[in-house]
């Protein structure tokens, strides 16, 4: 793991040693800001604005012919393999269809019949997606669904059921031991549907390594794949072919263009689409791993807990509370830190040019990209930050009005 | 209902008095295509374009602060309010969210526990799609599942059951008469799910006058959304406050940024949104829609029905056989022939510059948008088609040579 710098000195020191400082000119980001909100929505990698230009010039030249012409058709898959290398896949494991939401919805209810309990465990405090699809679907299939206490899904393996439950929380940043769960879960029946949304292209994840056998996942953080950017399903390679998609769409089946009145699903992982991907927005996020690619995924996680690192410290210094495990290899790219007047003090960050985002009642949470962020730029923000806390400048007027949304 | 042109001159004539005629410029659109296959992939009008750069603009400059700014939290309502213009329906009855098949598998879902009966039901012509959604929802939910034979929806109402059941069928064109199976429908306590797929922007649908509760559609055909553009689901105001999504996500929750643990539906259809939408995708939806803008729908399917009555009197004069309704009343926007070397003979049609589509075994499909075509333009393509039948030109085997998919 990387020492924090301890002066600004030190930060650019290191910066001139990083191995992804080129990596920054492949996005396009507004001058005069440091975005610390990737872990909520990464800025536009300029091939993604490439790919989806050429999307644009597919559909007005070739029409439906792009099918084919274009490769859209296996388009999700193709770029599902991609995804597969960043989390430690195999190809054929990871495809990309419709949101974190409905595939949480469809791994977990073709999870149900495979466990040894039909029930679902989600902890409360889970991104709340998680439990209201756990909800839903307890409702629909008559499974059992239990809210456990934070923390509690290791225990509650031993009862045999799925688990949904996030490698990265949302809230605390707080990482799992996925081998230790899966370890457990073989032992007892369990299967655990992991939530990769705050950990894909920010922790050197070991899928297969680990012996995880379902997940899903969001490209529009750390993969930068744009605003809702379709989201990603992984199941192993066993196990795929036990499973059903409770949601069978035409472009999950054998043959597509066969229009059979029976399903027979594709094998692997493509069971698991259902209807037409979104193929422009599907093209952006395909641009966008561009700029993941050849990047070796250890030294993008020692980047951004080298980051994270250096934000606990400073806002140790400053005496503010870290929320989030100060520990490196607990911690998840992002960094969330208790600021009793957090909402207009992000205001006022905004207001010289440095973004970070609020969750109520008193989080500030602070993302670190390893692509196209430095250490210099969050020392400086670090910095700011202080500024502000001890001028007391984010009490006025316009830091408190509140956006329709946040 | 128009009269379809007997001559070259008449065709001329008609398009010299049409009302759409102008709606073609606002189409990029190549050179020297008469594009027969908006009912499978419409064309990109210039408006999505100037949209989808607007969008990217937005995440380029205003990043995750877009949601906000940029309106995209709502975009996926708002979208569904101009296409509730579309179909006949009232603002907050409509939103755009995930693909056809995800959205017939909520709505069926939700109104399973409102019918008389817990089954479903299918006639076994119908898309794909809807018949692998209902088995896969009938397995994960225990409802029963019953196939109908084609065109045995109406009989199948007396059961009290969910009917899922196209507006217009993909492969034939019929036209289901939705206000006579609604009546009956509320006589038994059964529930329609409409799949508007190939009626929608090509038909004068009245959803609410004809007393439609449940209908999921499609974006990407004839309102040329792009492709695998978001789908829409539709559900009246009075069935709404009853109904409960089987996917609720955070998207539909009534405050979505609180992130509550416990789920609260927002009002109306918007509970039926699950997780975050495909903001670029959407984009471009809304600015195809703009082509939509204004237009007299009735004038819009009185074009449909006379362009496709105008391919049905060439056809018949080729001495082809003609698969879909002959009376206009009875058909959507497409024409289904029977042409048994359709293979080929499409291909031939690309060739010459005249696009249409193959459905296995000897289906070709001309479909028949009334925004950017013209009498004229149908007149030649079924001229073009006569003189590849007549002089079997279409024996080539470059036109016998399969794509890897069609």
């Amino acid at each position: 793991m990387i020492r924090p710098p301890t002066s600004r000195d030190e930060a650019v020191l290191l910066d001139q040693s990083d191995p992804l400082a080129d990596r920054r000119e492949l996005f396009d980001l507004p001058e005069g800001v440091t975005y610390l909100v990737g872990h909520s929505l990464g800025p536009p990698p300029k091939s993604a604005r490439e790919r989806l230009t050429a999307a644009q010039q597919d559909w007005a030249a070739d029409l439906v012919r792009s099918w084919n012409s274009a490769g859209w058709i296996d388009l999700a898959e193709r770029t599902g393999d991609r995804i597969a290398a960043l989390i430690g896949a195999q190809p054929g494991e990871v495809i990309v269809a419709d949101s974190v939401s409905v595939n949480l919805f469809k791994l977990a209810a073709a999870a149900l019949p495979q466990a040894r309990t039909y029930a679902l465990f989600v902890e409360e405090d889970e991104f709340p997606t998680d439990q209201y699809i756990a909800a839903g679907l307890g409702d629909l299939s008559g499974a059992e669904v239990r809210q456990l206490a934070p923390g509690g899904s290791f225990k509650a393996l031993k009862a045999g059921g799925v688990v949904i439950k996030s490698a990265v929380n949302y809230r605390s940043s707080e990482v799992a031991d996925i081998a230790a769960h899966e370890r457990e879960a073989k032992q007892h029946g369990a299967l655990i549907v992991w939530d990769l949304s705050h950990a894909t292209g920010v922790l050197d994840l070991k899928l297969s390594v680990d012996g995880a056998a379902l997940a899903a996942g969001c490209t529009y953080k750390y993969l930068n794949g744009g605003p809702g950017a379709p989201a990603f399903a992984y199941v192993s390679h066993s196990l795929a072919p036990k499973l059903s998609n409770p949601l069978p769409g035409w472009m999950g089946h054998a043959a597509p263009f066969a229009f059979d009145t029976n399903y027979a699903p594709r094998d692997g992982v493509a069971r698991f689409a259902s209807g037409t991907p979104p193929i422009l927005s599907l093209a952006a996020l395909g641009g966008a791993l561009a700029a993941m690619e050849g990047v070796d995924l250890g030294q993008l996680e020692a980047k951004a807990k080298g980051l994270g690192a250096l934000a606990i410290a400073r806002a140790q210094a400053m005496g503010l509370e870290v929320l989030s495990p100060v520990e490196d290899a607990r911690r998840g790219g992002h960094v969330s830190i208790r600021i009793a007047e957090g909402y207009p003090v992000v205001q006022a960050l905004a207001a010289r040019g440095v973004m970070a985002d609020f969750r109520a009642p008193d989080t500030v949470r602070f993302g670190f990209s390893p692509l196209f962020l430095s250490y210099q730029a969050v020392w400086d923000a670090m910095a700011t930050l202080s500024g502000i806390l001890e001028s007391g400048s984010w009490d006025q007027p316009q830091f408190h009005a509140r956006a329709k949304v946040t």
